[in-house]
């Protein structure tokens, strides 16, 4: 399954001259917490909800006039989209992250993954663990079955 | 990490033509629920202490003669060791089974991951993931940061 | 919800002087991996297949005869209907078992729950967490709200 | 263990009549993503960076002029210190929310809690639950061990 296919929240995008205000305006559009900042569809940086409080709000800066650029996170970490769930969710804790831009082959950017989206999942996971398994205890062995040199290895 | 650092019961082995009553008491001796049948260091079937009961109690069959081929689940689905621990997760749920064998590239066993395994792995996942994150919020950015076409892929 | 209401497996019961063979066919019968031991319809005992291997066949005892009193676990630990989930979570925790017996308020066996019960309802929980929360976000303020000594304690 | 043990993040408090650039200026000390509004000890309110983008920002509000009171989510649901973890994990479920005040027996504040602090809180018990279970496995009965008619209900 395509990681986007775990990704709830839509990926907004906003270009990194745009003002603080558009920002804004986006994030209460679209419902969304985070803008993702592009550049020819590639991730170039981030901007959160929180980001515009502390690093506009608080120095008081004209949100009408600041770009994105000036005060979003640049350089944000990205995820390929072939990426694995337990890599992402191992890369989630080291760099201490709610979210990636995911981007596919070529660097474009095709989706954004959050901590929601990875609890749902692994809670999912473990859900459908405990199900599968309770109904496990001992089948009887098919009639006529023994040992023959078959493959059943996990691929 | 390799797989095998996650199992933490011991995997123990039989001969498929060593006798029911020789699996008690290696679970006995070895205080494990499970013995893998191995030929040549393959695993070529299981055999669980629920097995015994019902495929040999049930059957009145006697422990000291019935041999532990008689008897095994032949067959048993192997995960090879390099296997993601995401997809081991799915094959579990799938597969609808407490335990896989583990083997090496060479087909040889190297261990056995159970349902127990995987359950104290997501589980820690989950609280460090919890803990990594409440100390995330918005970090200031670095004095003169701005974008330039780093490379901030995961791999 | 009631406590009974997540036991998905069965509570299969018998009395401490029936043979092992019987809590054997039992545990085939009805395909559960665990006996729960009752005088007056309170539990006594319990009595596994994994004990039966380890207590009965691997001692050379005769499970036609061998009565399930001489090899059952007594005095299990029961978690009356009315305990909370986390507190069952914690006692499981606690004494190291995988299943607790449950009873009424007269002491009368009304179902079991098992590890697996658990780690499915608390998937499940977290599951359900991530989606609730992944539409929160910011609601806008009912026009005209202002705080009234309202009120809104959880209960 | 007391609710207030699990909460990880301190919980700031403000007045209804300080005004929003107050608050602003808290969430950048304190690191803190939300504040708690609160008259006589008692929460009335709470008000989030993200409310602040979207109350204050979004409608070109002055923060320096607009009140706490003016933006705030009113009649926040608390929840009081004595409630199981469990009923905290349905009420945020049903409710939607990511965080409650906590409330001592008088109706003060005394912390809050929020979604990560349970989800690391779940997570670790479903790790210590896997791991505290694979060490089960039967143990022998205790020499003369025999059933009598002892109390052995959890509490």
């Amino acid at each position: 399954m395509p990681l986007t296919d775990f990704c709830k929240a839509p990926v907004i995008t906003i270009s990194p001259d745009q003002k603080v205000l558009d920002a804004v305006n986006l994030m209460l559009d679209k419902n969304v917490g985070c803008v993702v900042v592009v550049e020819q569809d590639r991730p170039i940086g981030i901007l959160t909800d929180r980001d515009i409080v502390l690093r506009v709000m608080a120095k008081r800066k004209d949100a009408s006039t600041t770009t994105v650029q000036d005060v979003m996170t640049p350089n944000p970490i990205s995820a390929p989209e072939a990426i694995g769930i337990w890599d992402l969710i191992q890369a989630m804790k080291k760099h201490g992250v709610r979210r990636f831009p995911i981007v596919a082959g070529d660097g474009k950017l095709v989706g954004i993954i959050t901590l929601d989206d990875l609890i749902e999942l692994m809670g999912g996971e473990l859900a459908d663990l405990g199900r599968a398994i309770a109904t496990e205890l001992s089948h009887p062995i098919p009639a006529g079955a023994s040992w023959k040199s078959e493959d059943r290895l996990l691929r």
